[in-house]
């Protein structure tokens, strides 16, 4: 790809990018580990790929306005290759990165096919590995307005979906971020998932021991006259 | 306190309370740590802690609407003498409620003096240490939308505050949280926190060592045709 060319995509991304937890730097995360894996694989079509890790995301503004209805994989999809097809690229590469960025993000029937589209689905899901993978759900908690935690009338911290009238962190942890580390398919992604486990993990146990430990040293019913 | 008293305080307090990393549970932790530690002093005056404890955040919302000019320490201080004076609390009791709450907020020249204040300001410091310290950073960087992160032109994290044009959760980290366990009064507050250094340390390290990595290893420079 020319110079010329990354820097057009890219102002495209930038120009839908709002949010902090899916934000820019999130994209060239998802752009540099596409990088790192596809340097470990042969025959990748590196315009393809970069072309799809820069505009996978550009369909969240309009799924954010509409969230029932829009999936933003699929959005993003059309809108990228609106605008590449725009730019002059031939339909059949401009088709390639739509395909990428609709099998994104999986759900049911359309898991990747080709290899640039695993390779931006894994480093996409990379970013949900490890501390970053923690302190991205962290800061989304944030911006939706979601606590921590939720505890049951026994003050323990509900983990599982059972009896929370809403969702936290913990509940958003065990249903993702603990499941996505079986979910690759390049060689390389799982290696570098697998060095980024330890951390999610130890950080989710070393949180759920320090507000478990203070609700038991702190029963306030003990201090009623 | 009689439960009646604590119900009473503690509506006050949710009425209060609105967004997440200040929210009641932050409250109800700084209630039970404050216990805990307590619970290995002699002589404490429990109602005035458990008044202290519970209204130590209520004038976050006046804080919030006016950064500039309102510290919410010093007018959540003003706001629990007088509901606490309404209720019927003799004014000596009320005003060393207030002077708790004052001094948990330390800036300058008002450290906290009583027991009862040394140990709110330790039970909500506290709070800003460990894994849940870096939680709440991470949930407070969604709410003001803070970027994780802001990199140099060379791709590297910036940790301190030269160059960077917005704060991030690296630079709070630098600034607040890696600086709180040289802040306590109390011994059974210093043994806690020291219990949950290690698992903020070893997560910023994480943190900071996963995205190095994947900017090194991810230069699109290399890509351009």
């Amino acid at each position: 790809m020319t110079e010329t060319e990354y820097n057009a995509i890219e102002n495209c991304m930038l120009s839908h990018m709002q949010d902090s937890a899916h934000d820019k730097n999130h994209v060239y995360r998802v752009l540099n580990a596409a990088i790192d894996i596809s340097n470990h694989e042969n025959a990748v079509d590196s315009d393809v790929l970069i072309a799809a890790c820069l505009l996978h995301d550009i369909g969240r503004e309009k799924q954010f306005a509409d969230l029932e209805n829009i999936c933003h994989a699929k959005v993003g999809g059309d809108m990228a290759y609106d605008f590449l097809t725009a730019r002059g690229w031939e339909e059949q590469k401009a088709q390639h990165v739509k395909e990428c960025i609709v099998a994104h993000r999986f759900r049911g029937g359309n898991a990747p096919q080709s290899l640039e589209a695993k390779i931006l689905f894994d480093a996409d899901k990379l970013d949900a590995c490890g501390a970053i993978g923690v302190a991205r759900s962290l800061i989304y908690s944030g911006q939706v307005d979601q606590p921590l935690y939720v505890i049951d009338e026994n003050n323990n911290i509900i983990t599982d979906g059972g009896g929370a009238e809403v969702s936290s962190f913990f509940q958003e942890y065990n249903y993702k971020l603990k499941k996505v580390y079986d979910s690759f398919h390049t060689t390389r992604a799982k290696e570098i998932a697998n060095i980024r486990q330890e951390a999610a993990v130890d950080f989710y146990n070393a949180l759920f021991c320090e507000i478990s430990e203070n609700y038991k040293h702190g029963q306030v019913t003990n201090e009623f006259s």
